[in-house]
């Protein structure tokens, strides 16, 4: 009988992160790779855009207007989806044990509904209005990752202090039209909540009943068996490792993992925030060279909690995941619909794959780099 | 202090079929709605197209062509993501007891891979490439649901007797353009698979531990108790009961739920499936005439395992799943990213409110209708 080959049978990897399997269809991905026949378009945006609400000394829609800001800049989100100034959510229903009818003990077990507060800001990467991360200078990116520090500490000492009832920062980026992300101004978000997002609560979980289980660090383990296995590793230089990673679900889905175990963005020292940003270049260049494009994506930070349990702070690793939609070109994108709704997570091009695509391709010389040496 | 009010402050809500949370901010959604102010756009598509690779008589790209088939017609998808025809997958790896080396050691525990056998189908609902579920006279949808049903009997059987090593036969839908579907023609897909798919092995384990620490099923809890609080209910008939749950991630994402204690289609009888017929095509109707648009969406049941433990088996409840993308218009969609992708999922709109304005649409009278009485 042949053997089981994992470019051609059909198989599932489990996501221990969130513990949810991803189908894996790469005999669907068998045919030869059309490559990159994609026409280098020329970045033709202004460095300054009047209509840009985030451009430095613009009016939002709010009326407020920025400063005339140099470097990053941050400020409330105008349109924010959680709020600081609102009633603590109490529960009119009485748990099971003391409610009076049956729908009370049906409505307790069922409508289970937490009050959520917090507060939104909104980054600016640069002034700059035509700028992406992989075509900032490292120094630029650097200041972005101070921003990102700054403000961790600061909303983490609030939450310490009981100024405010923070238990994460969320900071994260979602670029491109192809997310629903309408203005190209490089910009980022950082929301401060008083709950820990599921998908984080998840990953804690799983976090914590891997170092139960093992008396290691998932993401530890995870960092190690990377460097030695070699099959999926993108970029890596002292401080990080940017893999796909074994379970990934979107087609050029990539995990940046701290080598060492960071808890938070509180513990990067200077050599860290120039490594990061180093990497986070090299990375966003070969996603833009992947298809001569501005690579669209979402990605962010995941990192440890505030007023936590021991254990959650203790497990937590700084990671970051770029989940980018792009599959075969500059506007194919994948869906994640029917089956992957009612069912599980599919793919096609294994991780393997992924991964050496994106290792063939420069990291360093940006795509926008050779039309202007072109000219 | 401000009572807390579910249509102006932000709080989650507990999914309890997938265990995750969704925050709402329902103050984002507080501007007056605009009103579908759609124009109403004649459908124009062709009863037969002779481009179309599901009509009758038509050539598939494999060189397969369709007999002239007159109601339902099932055939094997000719670009399967599971095939039966693979070697089992066999773990080179030792599991941790035995494992040699620390590679093999953490190999063992964080590559964890499944095969996947199976076998896919494509469901054509009708010959008459212009219609959609809506649309189709109610005779005929319970020719698609007979032809569900049948194939649950086949695959379960063939399951029991050791034929196919099946466990699970997925049912979906997924329609229109805005859902990455390019051929209109109305159909779906059933998929066999020898595992159980993450999001249905998520909700049996939740509803197992429901069923553990209340003795009692979640979904039929849930049925009585959205009966007695009436606030989400869209549709119901003597089987079965349709709302936006409590827990909706989808702007006007429905559940449909048998009010009976049915595991799976095999239980349905002539009037279960006559009422089926009927709330599907209600439900998509209402669908059509909120943007007066055909409707995308990706649709699904949910049902009993075969092969499975008894647990699994008497705590499965037929249900269906209806996720649109559809917010303000035929043409907004939701984007599920960022915060969203990295934190948790994320919704304006309440599910009251959705519910009310499903409600308030016609469910009898399609749109389209309206176009040919004007004519
Ligand atoms: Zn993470
Ligand atoms: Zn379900």
């Amino acid at each position: 009988m042949t053997k089981f080959d994992f470019t051609n049978h059909s198989h599932r990897r489990l996501n221990l992160l969130t513990n949810s399997y991803v189908l894996c269809s790469p005999h669907r991905a068998k045919r030869p790779w059309q490559g990159a026949k994609e026409e280098l378009k020329k970045n033709t945006l202004p460095e300054y855009d009047p209509q840009c609400y985030l451009c430095p000394g613009n009016i939002r829609a709010t009326g407020d207007s920025n400063p005339k800001y140099e470097s990053t800049y941050i400020f409330p989100n105008d349109y924010p989806a959680v709020r600081l100034d609102q009633p603590d959510y109490v529960s009119e229903i009485k748990d099971d044990a003391n409610a009076d009818s049956e729908t009370d003990k049906l409505e307790s077990r069922l409508l289970v509904t937490q009050g959520v507060k917090g507060k939104c800001f909104v980054i600016c990467f640069s002034p700059n209005h035509s700028l992406t991360l992989p075509i900032m200078p490292i120094r630029d990116i650097i200041s972005v990752i101070d921003t990102w520090q700054k403000l961790y500490l600061e909303v983490k000492s609030q939450s310490l202090s009981g100024e405010a009832p923070y238990r994460y920062l969320q900071i994260f980026e979602n670029k491109g039209f192809a997310m629903g992300c309408s203005n190209p101004h490089p910009h980022g978000q950082a929301w401060c909540l008083d709950q820990i997002p599921t998908e984080v609560s998840h990953e804690l979980t799983n976090m914590n009943e891997y170092f139960k289980k093992n008396e290691s660090h998932l993401l530890g383990d995870y960092v190690k068996l990377e460097l030695v296995k070699k099959e999926r590793i993108v970029l890596q230089n002292d401080s990080f490792l940017v893999v796909v990673p074994y379970w990934a679900l979107w087609p050029f889905e990539t995990l940046l993992i701290s080598k060492n175990h960071l808890h938070s963005i509180e513990e990067f020292n200077e050599y860290e925030k120039a490594d990061l940003a180093s990497i986070m270049k090299k990375l966003t260049t070969k996603y833009d060279n992947l298809f001569n494009t501005s690579f669209p994506y979402s990605m962010g930070i995941h990192q440890a909690p505030f007023n936590c349990s021991k254990h959650d702070h203790d497990n937590s690793w700084f990671h970051m995941h770029f989940y980018p939609p792009l599959l075969r070109s500059a506007t194919v994108k994948k869906f994640c619909v029917g089956f992957e709704m009612l069912g599980e997570a599919q793919r096609d091009l294994t991780s393997e794959q992924a991964a050496a695509r994106l290792v063939d391709l420069n990291g360093e010389a940006h795509y926008s780099q050779k039309l202007s040496d072109e000219k």
